[in-house]
């Protein structure tokens, strides 16, 4: 079996292998900009894992990874012209090392060649399966987007609708690369869905963490401000669920809070802090977080691949859950 | 035989049995809008045409006929952004109507939802070509999106470079159009890639005719403002043919007008197009068209179909390039 690290330099070699065109070099410089900035290539990473438990020849299965590899990077290069982002991982986003024309333009072209290294997989069959479950969870990935954008200005959002969201802007896009490992495999439908379904179910947890942890992590482990989302008035899962169960006064109390922007950040970082602290926010929130993770591992319990080939699977997405705790 | 309105109809049936999801209403009713805005849904008649040639059987050929226009219209959606341009068809543009996001997030989803398309075709082989085809143009279409932006900002195009431009950006989809029209019908390479050669040469006549009708076109036919390439200072072919075979005094001339935007609009376009008058330019550029012209029906004379189906295809293509004159 693979390491992680091994997998992660397949990845690396197939994108070395397989470079965007040289010109227009306006249109490609940014696509090769953006995936040079450090992401975790966890995506493509999960392909392979996915790939692995049922197959040894990574050659049928690295066009999908990159694929899916690409088309979050295209997600990033379209969401920080929308969020109207300055950085990335420290460094100035597409449309504003270069401009909006260049991250709408290279955005485009780099989704585009998604579908082609989709189409490089080569077998006609495996190849329609892939693009099928592509479309249906990029079509999800943007649907989740609009999702976020509507949140934004509207107050009455439900913690159902806010589960969605994230399914739909994130987690899906991990449920489906696993997904897509088990086709690029041939595995048995059954096999594709339960993959589907732990990256999915893990998805969700992992995003539910990364609430919690935006304002209960260790501020020396925790890449970005502890506090950030509450300095940002975000309607986290913290909020809404402190609207959904906390009496009235608290709830008075933090809608006052979020409209607030004045004054000192760590007192407001510490008032919210009390009243979720106050209300068990965290363990209510942390309960929810285990119950999907919970749900996430007996999917992929129920894959009927070699206990071995599924531990670097289970060790990787474990660890991405334990960060931080 | 079907008639181009059959054919319309045809398409617009297939639009109203496969519409976008309800839901979020935010994202896919731009989408709608951009659509029933009026185009002429040139791109998907012409890929039934090409069909048509050597099959009858048309629900083989209009999820691909409908992806090529959803294509199109997320070019255009995406376009009209980064053109600031406010108005497309006397309608405010998707990100004037609505706002920016919308407008790259809307405009997303659609390219996606062609590729949808694309896939229902059902036949995993044709699918493939399909994608494969259609990956191709997709990429040269934004390729030459950006060159189109490059030239704003250069002032050493060459003609050459110029019809490189037009054929990637436009040209090449509505070759792209003929040739899935017939990988949708099976026919041989041959025949695919000869059909491909037809829609892209007559693309690239119709282009530079359109150069050539913004200046010389009759008032009372032509849609747009006749003169309005010279009032934007746009460096069509006809300025670049100036440029190259003009003595120096007009060509001095020309790009003194080009760099004036105060005065007389009238007296403008008038100034300009008397340099290009005395330099025989509208003839220059009407032999070229005709030679693209000429090139292209030679590609569908050597498709092995009978001539008897040739027709509509050939009757439409000829009558797009006689307009106005």
């Amino acid at each position: 079996m693979h390491t992680l690290p091994q997998f992660l330099d397949l990845i690396d070699r197939y994108a070395a292998e397989n470079p965007f065109p040289a010109s227009p070099h306006e249109l490609y410089e940014p696509c090769d900009y953006i995936l040079a900035l450090g992401g975790k290539r966890l995506r493509p990473a999960l392909l392979l894992m996915g790939f692995e438990l049922f197959s040894d020849d990574f050659a049928k299965a690295l066009p999908a990874a990159w694929a899916v590899e690409l088309f979050h990077n295209f997600t990033l290069m379209h969401d920080d012209i929308m969020d109207a982002a300055p950085l990335r991982r420290g460094k100035p986003t597409v449309h504003t090392k270069w401009n909006t024309t260049t991250g709408i333009l290279s955005g485009d072209v780099m989704l585009i060649r998604a579908y082609l290294q989709l189409a490089k997989t080569g077998d006609p069959g495996v190849v329609l399966e892939l693009v099928n479950t592509f479309n249906r969870v990029a079509t999800e990935v943007c649907e989740g987007q609009q999702m976020d954008v509507n949140f934004e200005t509207r107050s009455d959002v439900s913690i159902s609708e806010y589960i969605r969201m994230i399914e739909l802007k994130t987690a899906v896009l991990l449920g489906g690369a696993l997904e897509m490992g088990a086709l690029c495999a041939r595995a048995s439908k059954s096999d594709a869905e339960h993959l589907y379904q732990f990256g999915r179910l893990a998805g969700i947890a992992f995003q539910i963490q990364d609430d919690l942890l935006d304002t209960y992590g260790d501020p020396a482990k925790f890449g970005k401000q502890v506090g950030g989302d509450i300095l940002q008035n975000k309607k986290t899962l913290l909020v809404l669920k402190t609207l959904e169960i906390a009496p009235e006064a608290d709830c008075l109390e933090l809608q006052r809070l979020m409209q607030t922007d004045a004054g000192d950040p760590q007192e407001k970082i510490a008032a919210v802090r009390a009243i979720f602290d106050r209300n068990q926010i965290p363990a209510l929130i942390a309960t929810d977080q285990q119950r999907f993770q919970y749900q996430a591992f007996e999917h992929l319990a129920a894959v009927t691949a070699p206990a071995g080939r599924k531990e670097i699977l289970q060790k990787t997405v474990a660890e991405l859950l334990e960060r931080e705790r």
